[in-house]
């Protein structure tokens, strides 16, 4: 890479939205983006590996974690533990690489304060019956863990405004698109080209 | 059109960085876009024709557009006058159509107070002397005039900061797709969705 510094970019929005897939698209696309691989607590899901998905932690490794300063941000999140490891980030972002979080609104929030720079970006769903109906095929969740991530859902959907991208996942297709052009648009931000120096 | 309202895009930088050619590549690739077409004193150059590339007015009428109001914004730039007319504006954005602006740097800072929810552009050279090779290789201007322009061009760049996006036209074709990447992105922001009021 060149001794340009990268961008930090957020994606969130309610569980079931599709972040993960249009997320896996965008980046098969662009070789310079990243993504950065959050600690947490949950266990894996079936196909899931550690250190590419998640890294899988104990409770005890995460909250040593947060003591000694190793997390960006992190947050709870339906009754598991979601955080950003520093060190990575940092590294990937010296290297030119642009990187993407994918993380809940709580972390997103959290991020602003650390990283108000990093470019905001908010999925949502056509409509909220959409969103059941996805999270309900995904079905890897007890009743009472999906009654609860609905209701998260719900709430979450309410945080749109703090956001300063909306993109809605109707068609795959134009949400990749749009999520790419947030990303190039970023950088072409005048702050951007302050940051790198380039040109004149 | 949908009853969605479009946005409004200004790009400026000084004078034979290319904004026209960029733009020509965009707007052919974009039928959602329309240009604005600009008011001018200054004569027609070879090929330019009135009502498509500017109204070209005598300065009695561009004085008569200001005292009326007829006129978003308006500059002198290099002993021309150079204005926006409101009402075809508001007229494509109420259709839905984005609608930009191609506009000197004086008149992107008038539009900044009149609609400060526009895309803000900047197109900036490589370098100082591709510049000076392009607007010398246009040579429509009389020796005295390339002085003047250049000295304005000179002074122009300094005023990238005041701008949200700089895009630096050294390919042709990356400069188009970084301005098509800014518009889309434009058309993703919280503020145009709450506008337009789409999904949930």
């Amino acid at each position: 890479m060149t001794n340009k510094k990268g961008q930090v970019i957020v994606i969130t929005g309610p569980s079931g939205v599709g972040k993960g897939t249009i997320l896996k698209n965008v980046m098969e696309a662009d070789k310079s983006l990243c993504f950065s691989v959050s600690a947490t607590t949950r266990a894996a899901r079936p196909g899931e590996v550690d250190g590419v998905d998640y890294y899988f932690v104990t409770r005890e490794r995460f909250d040593e974690m947060v003591k000694d300063g190793e997390l960006l941000e992190y947050a709870e999140y339906s009754g598991n533990c979601y955080g950003t490891p520093r060190k990575p980030l940092e590294k990937l972002l010296n290297e030119g690489y642009d990187v993407i979080l994918d993380i809940e609104i709580q972390g997103a929030r959290n991020v602003m304060k650390t990283f108000p720079e990093a470019i905001f970006t908010f999925i949502m769903p056509p409509s909220f019956e959409t969103l059941e109906k996805r999270l309900l095929k995904r079905g890897t969740e007890t009743p009472e863990k999906m009654a609860l991530r609905l209701e998260t859902a719900k709430r979450e959907l309410e945080c749109f405004k703090e956001f300063q991208y909306i993109i809605v996942n109707d068609k795959l297709e134009d949400a990749v698109e749009d999520f790419k052009a947030v990303i190039r648009a970023g950088r072409c931000r005048c702050s951007e080209y302050i940051k790198n120096k380039r040109g004149i």
